[in-house]
């Protein structure tokens, strides 16, 4: 069982959190809770660790005294629960990431999970006692603190998972499973009873916020089933079925009988468009510009070139992060100066809509059903990309819900 | 070098603490740095800890899991400051208890220090680099946090020093040093520029707030040379003269050459009196009472019997601290009715007044003028201990700061 920062945002969620952990306890199960910092800790502590820095002079960076500071709110969650559980009559305790221990890497403030020996924890475990494990958090194999970014604390739930050989890794969150696509934009928007690691990783990595994309990564290598449901259901509610019905199942695609063709619709408007006009029209100058970019770590992600028919110049468009929007503009003026082109714009109005599902593999026509769909609406697609189980178009900003509802219900998703 | 929590407070007063820590570095000595939390955020975790206990039901209690979430703040301390270090170009790395280790026992929330391995901690010192150590806490030979009780950072800083054979350990608080009396109490009260162990034992013992008495008790020990000043103090003054001639050391007597008959005069009003009357005179009463409050864990401190002339009867005043007055009282009742004795009072209308100096071993008539001086003023004296180096009185709370004046004055100690 996993719980985010809103699940233990206070001593009364906390409690919340006990009672759904004491129904798995008394159903029989055998039990680790992974935890997060009470919501709101981490960001006061990333803020001091900023005002440490601020004092800088262009020395190293402390990622790993930020990971010292930062790691102290799951551990200080992780001591709270531990508590309330005994209060409320549970054998439990708390793991600090470097006593169970979690091995992680030194990539300090982003590190990833190595090793997760299973033999202290899982002797607790046995032994009858709940494990509370401060989630987000490692140790290096020198004995440093190490967080694993952002999110972590769904990584090292399904890590502990998969070490520890669980039936299922339970992610309580604050939304109550994976929907068809946003329920905010779209009202008929389905909640999914399973669905696949591989539609996942694309649903978490096209901005649909559920789980971290390593976590999904992670599942997906070790064959933990992920289940995501909300923290705010009846304790009662969620037992009185075995909790099988509640939430979603993240899992292999074999074990999805009834396959869709699409599964979900996402969309993302953390992209911005660079528009190159008017370049030499011979081999080299795309690795030159994306060399460039790769060098300056700017991730680029939809990428389409046109040849001009009248002069012999081709045009380029590309997609980045809206974050990297600015570097990636500086980065092509000087790669203008060297090779020279005509010109460079920057849109930052663009919206990224994709249709998702496992079934495309074997299906055809998707594509022509998203394009007609779209087309139905009057939505100009700008650049497309495609990969085995996902087609994303660019489309103005301006279009993104009625794009979104439009291909909704081109694929059925709110008649499931 | 120890900073507590007011000199630790927000990241502004951290960097502080960084320049004063820089300008040791700059004189070319090694430093470790004990560090408290930052100020208000143990009672933060403090009070988190109650209200998951209040969800209780009569089970055990959580001390493992308190220090878990308590120890936490230190460790947030001694990150940033390892990185405000760093962004002034100073090598150094946080520390924390299990990292060196500090092994303390199991005795949770109030742990006592076992060992610290040195070789750790030296040997980064040795490469060059300040550590910073997380104070109050260590970890149990199982594995676990232990905290060592509130101002148990004075107590990490001294064990610290002691474990590397430290020239000295200053600790920074926010008084620049002992002085003779309280300073609010008597304005012409002098700082003392070395005050014994003894002493100072005996200071801290009688509420002079400096020093907590565990790191008094393992500094003598060890022989290690406290520094107690202000951490408020300019950098640049405390440098000039090598922070000789600043605050005020604690050493072993035999370094202190100008050794004065009395150093200090201290009081106290955390204590109440009660006053037993007509106990039947015959062996096993005081057992019978004492042993009774020794067996709920209350501390008596000051006692005095005496007899009754007229009848075959005798009185007993004892004091107890305030905070146990009530349970005391309930404890004597018990007493009273097993033994059978007429009745009992108790006043928290009381205070403790002592003079201390290791002069006293060696010289006479001390009693004499605090006894002469009292009388002078008109103080009744109502209970009177003494230890080898100490005397006290118990006096109406009323003229508390009539006698520590007529006291400081009475041994000259206005004239130092």
């Amino acid at each position: 069982m996993k719980f985010g920062g809103t699940s233990v945002a206070d001593l009364e969620r906390i409690r919340r959190v006990a009672r759904l952990v004491g129904r798995e306890v008394e159903a029989g199960h055998q039990v680790a809770v992974v935890v997060s910092a009470m919501a709101g800790k981490t960001n006061e502590l990333v803020a001091w660790t900023d005002g440490a820095g601020a004092a800088g002079q262009g020395l190293p960076t402390s990622d790993d005294e930020y990971d010292v500071v930062v790691a102290s709110g799951e551990q200080v969650t992780a001591g709270l629960l531990a508590m309330t559980l005994r209060n409320m009559g549970v054998r439990a305790r708390s793991w600090l990431g470097w006593q169970i221990p979690i091995i992680a890497d030194d990539a300090h403030g982003r590190s990833r999970i190595e090793d997760i020996p299973p033999e202290k924890l899982g002797g607790a475990i046995d032994s009858g006692e709940v494990a509370v494990v401060a989630g987000f958090q490692g140790v290096t194999r020198d004995g440093r603190l190490a967080t694993l970014g952002r999110g972590g604390s769904d990584t090292s739930a399904v890590a502990v998972a998969a070490a520890l050989n669980a039936e299922r890794c339970d992610i309580y969150t604050d939304v109550d499973g994976v929907y068809t696509t946003d329920p905010r934009i779209e009202a008929k928007a389905k909640k999914l009873a399973k669905v696949s690691y591989e539609e996942m990783l694309e649903m978490a990595s096209l901005g649909a916020k559920v789980l971290q994309t390593r976590s999904v990564e992670l599942a997906m290598a070790y064959h933990v089933p992920v289940r995501v449901l909300s923290s705010f259901v009846e304790p009662g509610k969620a037992a009185a079925d075995g909790g099988e019905s509640a939430g979603t199942i993240v899992c292999d695609e074999e074990e999805i009988v009834e396959k869709r063709i699409v599964s979900g619709v996402a969309y993302s408007r953390d992209e911005a468009k660079i528009s190159l006009f008017g370049l030499p029209d011979h081999p080299g100058v795309s690795s030159e510009i994306f060399g460039a970019l790769a060098d300056a770590n700017v991730n680029v992600d939809m990428i389409v070139q046109s040849h001009s028919r009248r002069a012999d110049t081709a045009n380029m468009e590309f997609t980045v992060g809206k974050r990297d929007a600015a570097r990636a503009m500086e980065i092509v003026r000087q790669v203008q100066q060297k090779i020279g082109f005509q010109g460079a714009t920057v849109d930052e109005d663009v919206a990224k809509v994709s249709v998702i599902g496992v079934g495309m593999r074997s299906h055809a026509g998707v594509a022509k059903t998203m394009f007609g769909a779209l087309a139905e609406k009057g939505v100009n697609i700008q650049v497309i990309s495609t990969s085995e189980i996902k087609i994303s178009v660019l489309i103005d900003a301006a279009y993104t819900e009625l794009a979104v509802r439009a291909l909704h219900a081109a694929y059925g998703l709110d008649k499931l």
